[in-house]
């Protein structure tokens, strides 16, 4: 039976499909929720869960088959579906993400980068076509790109935010130190931001949890 | 009353402290709970409680005050203390980390980077020191070393983790894609990578969550 998601749980769901892709690799065939949940830092009844929450894998008990875990995973979660992307602000973290060669393998297509500065678009050496900031609204529309990388900085990222939003963008991976304002119920947001990564394990640090 | 936190509360204390700083720069002095839980999706009675798992506040029902509230989550997560850290790995996405100019004003000192490449190290232009990976248990030592952020690619990232482990480092923050191996439980690892975020936003236009 296949219940609603929480975010959480789909976190955790593509975990595991990363977690499967190592194994396949390491060439491991075979794994226990036990084993999976101890790599995700879960208990395995919540690997259970969650797999259970998108149907019948078909195998339990003695573990799940990996290959047929993953395309179990892929399928439900829509990772066949190559989705596009584009990259806005071509920054030092802008251009390491240009420059990131794991996109195609796992599924996106970079289509576009961005940028403010028409100076740096001309200079750049770009293995994906660049444009000036202006033109973004119409390349994402032209170009069908449903994901953005917000590379900007914190200043401009609101309002580059409202641009991708209304030329359609359905989800955003925001690199910049703000919490963006997203009206939008059908936008999505997930923020990247290492002050913060690094501000939870000094917490940790601190608090000795 | 101090209780035990979760590392959900902690992630979620951290974004609220990264909001007080937010709140604060548009010189806005209150915020209520519901305020706090809308900007980072959690609900109001889950701001407080996480707020009063550190110890008494001052003030609620009328909302909290944002300096003061910002201090108290500055004392109980221990953000007084400057931690240092250091950059592992000096690609394009390593460089983009020693450039970002966000870590001293967020109590992080950047002290030194590593990379395997000797070459490398001699031409790159860095604003820290940098040194070959072979010295990275010394230096890590000498300068009490406390985080690691981790930009090696997926093959050296697990070798790498075990170095820094070696030398006393806390805390890592991971770029690699892939989940690290570290047995060692007061070493806490934060993971960052790009690809899983696009996938948790593919995944939730698929399953229109």
């Amino acid at each position: 039976m296949k219940k609603k998601l929480s975010i959480p749980s789909i976190k955790r769901l593509c975990m595991m499909f990363q977690q499967c892709d190592e194994l396949k690799a390491l060439g491991i065939g075979r794994v226990s929720s036990t084993q999976l949940g101890k790599k995700i830092g879960v208990p395995a009844h919540t690997v259970r869960k969650d797999i259970n929450c998108l149907g019948e894998v078909g195998d339990t008990g003695s573990g799940y088959d990996v290959a047929r875990l993953r395309q179990h995973l892929e399928r439900a979660l829509g990772f066949e579906q190559v989705r596009k992307a584009c990259i806005v602000g071509l920054g030092h973290l802008g251009c390491a993400l240009m420059n990131y060669e794991k996109f195609p393998e796992s599924g996106f297509l970079v289509k576009a980068g961005f940028d403010s500065s028409v100076n740096r678009i001309e200079t750049l050496q770009a293995r994906i076509p660049v444009y000036p900031a202006y033109d973004m609204k119409e390349v994402v529309r032209r170009e069908g790109i449903e994901l953005a990388l917000l590379a900007v900085p914190a200043e401009a990222a609101q309002d580059t935010a409202d641009t991708l939003v209304a030329a359609g963008i359905s989800g955003i991976v925001n690199f910049a130190p703000i919490i963006l304002k997203i009206p939008e119920a059908h936008v999505q947001v997930r923020n990247m931001n290492v002050i913060n990564e690094m501000r939870v394990l000094s917490s940790l640090m601190t608090l000795g949890v």
